[in-house]
Parts: C-alpha cells; sequence; structure tokens
C-alpha cells in the first residue's frame, strides 16, 4: 500500500512538468540560477531559498546533486547567507528522491561516481552552519527524506495525499548506514526500525507523531511559514548554536567521512547485483505501467 | 504493586496447567510436536507458529530452551520458512520468564550452561532472517518480554490483568547488558531506565504507550491479528529487508557475541554469591505463600 | 521569547532574598547546615531533603558548588541514608544554574577550578547510589536543568510561569558533551538537538510531554509528592537497583571521568575568549536592565 501510495504520488506529478518558478528579483536580491535550481538569496534577512525546479519530479540525478553540491558551497561560503531554505518548484512533490536511472544499467565507475554525490550532498547539508529548514510542499520519499532530514526544521504541507519516508526496501535496495543513522537521530532507533524494515511512507500527520517532520501547515503557508521560523532561528547566538549543532551531528558525520571509499564500494558491489538490477528494472516497468 | 502484580499473574496461571495444544494438521501443513512446542508450519504461506506448551507457564528452563533453540535453528535453515509467529498455548501466560529453579542452588557449572541457553535463544531470535511476530496472550515478564522485544512486531491480548517488562530489579537480580540494550532499541534510553531500576511491569495499554508493544488486540484475536500483520510483512522485498533488521542489530548482537564467556562468568558470578541467593529463595517462598 | 521568560523568572526571585529555612529538627533527625545549604536527614526513613537556599536564585558559584559537594560525598558513604531529594528554599527558583559571575572576567586558574566543581557535582549525582529525586519546586535553567536531569525521578511544580531547559546556547555559550549526553538519555537526540540548538525552555506542562520531568503537581505538594515516590523507590532491592543504574549511566560517566583534564582546558579557552566574555557582558546587563 505504501509502495503504491508513492507511485501515485509520483506518477501524478510526472504527468505535467511545468515549473512555477516566476522570479521576483529586487534590488537588494542576490538570485542565482541554473538549470534546475533557482536561489533567491535575500541579502537584507540573510536567508537563501533553493527552490528545486527539476521537472519532472526532482529527482537526484548526478547532474541535478553536482549542482546541488556547488550551490550549497556557494552559500556556505557566502558570510551573508545564514539561513538556508530547501524547497520545491514542481507540483506535488519535494524531491522523488535517487534517480533510478542512475543505478540502473550503469558502469560501476559510473554508480561509484553517482554515490559519491550522495554522500556529498548529504555532508555538505548535515554538517551546515547554516540554519536549515525544509518547507516540505509535497511528497518527499527516499532521497527526498533524506535531504529534509538532514535540515534543522522540517515544515510540511498538510495534504494527505502526500507522504515522506525511508521506503528504500520497497524497491529491493537497501538504506546505508548514514541514511539510517540520520533517521534514528531523527525519531529514535525503534521507529526507525519498523520504517526501513517496512520501506514506510508516513502521511503528513503520522509523520508529525513520530517526528518525522516538526509543523504541519496549509499547503500555501509552507514557505511563509518556513520564513517565519527561520527569523526565530537567527534571532539565536549563532556561534553557539553552530557548535551545538556541530557537536550533536559530529559522531554521525564523522563515521561516513572515515568510511567513504568503503561505502562507496558497498554501493556499488550491491547495485550492480544481477538480482538488485532486476529488483529496478521491475520496478520501473510498474512505474510505466501506471503512467500508461 | 509491581511485584504482587507479577505473582498474581503467574500463580493464577500454574493452578491449572492443562494445554490447549489441539493441533489440527492439513496436508500442506509440517507440524513438528517435542514435549514443550508445537510447531504449525504451513509451507504454502511460509509461516510457522511456535505454541509454548510447557506447563505451568513456559518458564525457561535449561530444557526448554534447548528445545526453542533446536527448533528456531531448523526453521531458520528451512527455506520455506519465511515467517515465525510465537505464542503460547497456556492461559494467561506468554512466557513467565527464565525458570528461577535453574538460578537457585545450582553449581555453577550448571549455571553456565543455563546462561548459555539464554544467550544462544537471544542471537538466534534477535538475528533471525525470519520476520518474527510475537503474539503475547498473556502475561510476560522477564525473559518473555526479552523474547518478545527480540521479535520484529508485538501484538497483545488487550486484557489488563496481563502485564509485560524486564522486572528482573524486583527479584533482587540484575537485567544484563544486552537485554538492556535490546529494550534500549524498542523503547529509547529514559523509558529503559526507569523500567529497569524500578522493574516495572506494564499493563497492555501502558505497553502501548511507551512503544514496548506495537498493537492491542481483544484476546481472542491475537494469533489472527498476528498471522494477517505476517502476511504484510512477507509482501516487502526479502533481502533488503533482511539486509536493513541486520543493520539495525548487528551492534548489540556483535558486543555480546564478543563478549560471551565474559557474560557467562559474570551471570555465574552474580548468581551464585549468598546474597543472591538468599533473595531468589525468599521469592520463592513468597511465590509458594501465595500459591497456598 | 525563552530568553525574555528566563529572565522574568529570574529577576523576580532576586528582588526578595529571604530564606524559608526554619529548620524542624527531631531526635531522630541528623540535621546539618552550611551557609547555603540545609539537610534534612530522616534516619528512620533514610531520606535526606536537602534544601538549596543561596540567595537570591541559587547560582551555582564555586563556593556553593564545593559545599554541595561536600555534602553529597557525606550522604553518599553515610550507609543510613539511602535517598536524597533536592529542593530549593528560595521563592520561585529551584537553581538559576552555573553563575555567570564565575565566568566573567575571571583568571584561566578560577575559570578551571570552577568548571572542576562543575563536573564534580554532575559526577557525584549522575553516578550517585543513592535513589535522587529532584523536587523542582520554581524555575530551573541551564545548570538547574542539569541537576534535575542527573536525578532518577524529577517531579515539577505545574506552575506555568517555571521553565525548565538547557539553554546555555541564548546566553552564546554551549552545553558541554555531557551536558549534552545527559539530556538525550533523557528526552532523546532530537528533542535534545532542538533544544539545545535554539536554548529552549520549557514550560512544566511542555517538560512533561517530551519527558525533561516525570511528574507534575500542584506547586505546595511538590516534596511530599517527592517524598511518596522515595518510598515506593526504596522498596526496590537496593543492589539490584545500583547495579541497574550503574549499567544504565556508566558509558556516559566514564566519558568524562576519561576527559575530565581536556573537557576543562575546552571550557577555559572557550569561556575566556574576548567574544564570549563580550557575551556574558551583554547579558548582564540585560539582566540589570529589566532589574531597574
Amino acid at each position: 500500500m505504501a509502495l503504491r501510495a508513492a507511485l501515485r504520488g509520483l506518477l501524478s506529478c510526472s504527468s505535467h512538468g511545468r515549473l512555477c518558478a516566476s522570479s521576483t528579483s529586487f534590488s537588494q536580491r542576490n538570485n542565482s540560477s541554473s538549470a534546475n535550481l533557482k536561489v533567491d538569496h535575500d541579502q537584507t534577512t540573510g536567508v537563501a531559498v533553493m527552490h528545486m525546479q527539476s521537472p519532472p519530479v526532482n529527482s537526484l540525478s548526478l547532474d541535478f546533486l553536482t549542482e546541488i553540491c556547488i550551490t550549497l558551497e556557494k552559500l556556505e561560503m557566502d558570510k551573508g547567507c545564514r539561513g538556508l531554505i530547501i524547497t520545491s518548484s514542481q507540483p506535488k512533490v519535494f524531491s522523488a528522491g535517487l534517480d533510478i536511472l542512475e543505478m540502473y544499467g550503469k558502469s560501476p565507475e559510473r554508480c561509484g561516481e553517482f554515490w559519491k554525490a550522495v554522500q556529498e550532498m548529504w555532508l555538505k547539508l548535515y554538517g551546515s552552519n547554516m540554519v536549515t529548514i525544509a518547507a516540505i510542499n509535497g511528497s518527499s520519499p527516499a532521497g527526498g527524506c533524506l535531504m529534509s532530514m538532514t535540515c534543522d526544521y522540517r515544515i510540511m504541507a498538510d495534504n494527505p495525499r502526500y507522504s515522506i519516508g525511508l521506503n528504500e526496501t520497497m524497491l529491493g535496495i537497501v538504506a546505508p548506514f548514514w541514511f539510517k543513522e540520520t533517521m534514528v537521530n531523527t525519531v529514535g532507533h525503534r521507529n526507525t526500525e519498523i520504517s526501513l524494515e517496512l520501506g514506510l511512507l508516513y502521511k503528513p500527520a503520522e509523520a508529525l507523531n513520530i517526528g518525522l517532520v516538526d509543523q504541519l501547515v496549509p499547503e500555501d503557508q509552507v514557505l511563509s511559514a518556513a520564513t517565519q521560523t527561520m527569523t526565530k532561528w537567527l534571532a539565536i547566538p549563532e556561534h553557539a548554536r553552530q557548535i551545538t549543532k556541530s557537536m550533536m551531528r559530529k559522531s554521525t558525520i564523522e563515521k561516513l567521512r572515515s568510511n567513504r571509499e568503503a561505502d562507496i564500494q558497498n554501493f556499488v558491489n550491491f547495485i550492480t547485483k544481477e538480482s538488485i538490477q532486476k529488483s529496478l528494472r521491475m520496478y520501473m516497468e510498474m512505474l510505466k505501467q501506471k503512467k500508461a
């Protein structure tokens, strides 16, 4: 049922790939746009809003991940940017997660390169010195959920058609240890265990209940609520907040940092297995049939 | 009060030691029975139901533990068995836990052999590749609670006369670190701390509230609810589920596996102490008086 | 807002520094009094009540910490003392936490001495063999919250004007790893993360909700509720309870014990920084203005 719900969510999105990216630029704003990201950086408030606009469902391909990482790097280095809100310009979806096409029928080298980019995004987001808020205005399975969990705070649209969760197991693949630890740090060990074993996707109300998101608001208020919350967070003494955040997360970050190469090998060995490739093929065929 | 409740539960059981083990056998079933275990293995569904029927209260003696371990080993090796439901054929009790008679007045060697069997059962259950569901149709103190916690999912009879918990402290003994870690993984650190320090037994509603069990159902529906849940779990891609389960539990399992001998020594030294033997004697006398 | 609430709480206290320490002495009581502590030790029940009476707000100065440590040491050694209740004789405040005056404009040596006393108090309380109950009859920010969290059980006055939490970040300083771990052990990782990053102070109802306190009672019943709870805890087999408590806490305790010197250096280097001293000065000026 979780699977069907996930498919429904994803497919309903891919039918219309239009962008809502009408960017309003004021003089004090420093807006950069790449193909799939629109960044509104308000220099007055020190807050950047990163709109993901990679049609149809913000799947995290190698290219898109690379764009995201470059943008994060720039914002992190920019002293004028103290807060980051991540949201989606695509209708009904925040991000559909890792792009399956990057894992199917690819060479081990390419798979490794892809995985390194996934690691890089996680390291940049989970370890960011900025205040990071996920404005989850649509479904957020797998890698989309991971991105959300790296943030300091999660606000989700209160629409029961959306869902969020690490549902990798339903695709026959396995969330790596650092996905797992990010989730344990968010919702505890038992919720993570049952969630990952069953590949659960949670409706917004359920997600709030287990602490997977922090707040639900009506769909049209997700971004404004994120902006309001950001103001509160930016009022906190910055240096102390940053050291505290680092203290809470450094052991998890350190574990991946000191095992990146092994983690890549692990992923490549697993994903290139005949049986896993077959699982992914079946999953994609199911997606196509749903679409037709 | 917890103690009195536990005694009441246990004693009310031991007064009638009859078995409800009327086994219905169909051609597609592979039913094995040993003295104290009845296993219904449905080859069609791949689900085995293990009925504990060691009168009066399914106390985990060395013999009974050995039977359980042999049965678990067989089922684990059997490719046709993918799911295991553990339940009780004894009225009003799931399992009363470790058999006190195995800890009282026994030689250190015998105590060590007993403890090794407890470890073995835990290792087999907590690390099982099968989907394991506890159908808790009666009280489940101490070792009974441990067995339940090793499972992937816990369904308990919604009868306020039943209780569940690691109440070792009330007997003057101490839950070892791997009991503790299993509980921390289930209900978190603080619930475990207060629970173990006070030797708490929880009513079903309280157990549900802290996450010690996952679901309450009317008493006569425990097994059918477990069967329904099992169907959902078996629909999950198996290999990914197994790897995920192992990822969640392996650090806890590894900690015992690499410390078995020391853990046995620890237990034997503790349990054979004069003061602890006296505690156990007093506890047993209290049980007898209650009975009379 | 949290900050303002904290200030309001603290300032309203400092305006009247009177003591409520009218000690009633019976023959079976062994009451010791130092300048800022009144200890009622009931030899019959084995319970000592430690009243903090350091005006105006029980700030933990080096002198006061030293008094507390000496008292704890004595009680711990006294076989006749099995339970300790910690409460406040000051109106509206349990303890305002670490004394800022000990961190402002002091030599590195003095800062180090101060921090060593903070460590010592935590080590003594978190590792105590006694049953420890915090009778939180007023606001309990920062170090006051830490003291509360070291106890086995926390009962708070159900008065929405009081609050509790580790709000160090709001002062521009950082809770060290052992404050953090004590909180994670109490309310879990995510609650701790958001709580420490924002320097949150919780109203009693919120504190109960996240598990930061265990029970709320009307303000005039805090001490009697603590006494009742103590009776239940003292009925638990003592040796087993102590070993269990130690098992739950020893890894956290060990981490500080084996890093005391580095932790002191860390604190001294941080607190003597120009920028941190400036933060503290601004905070104290804000306190003064509020007062005036």
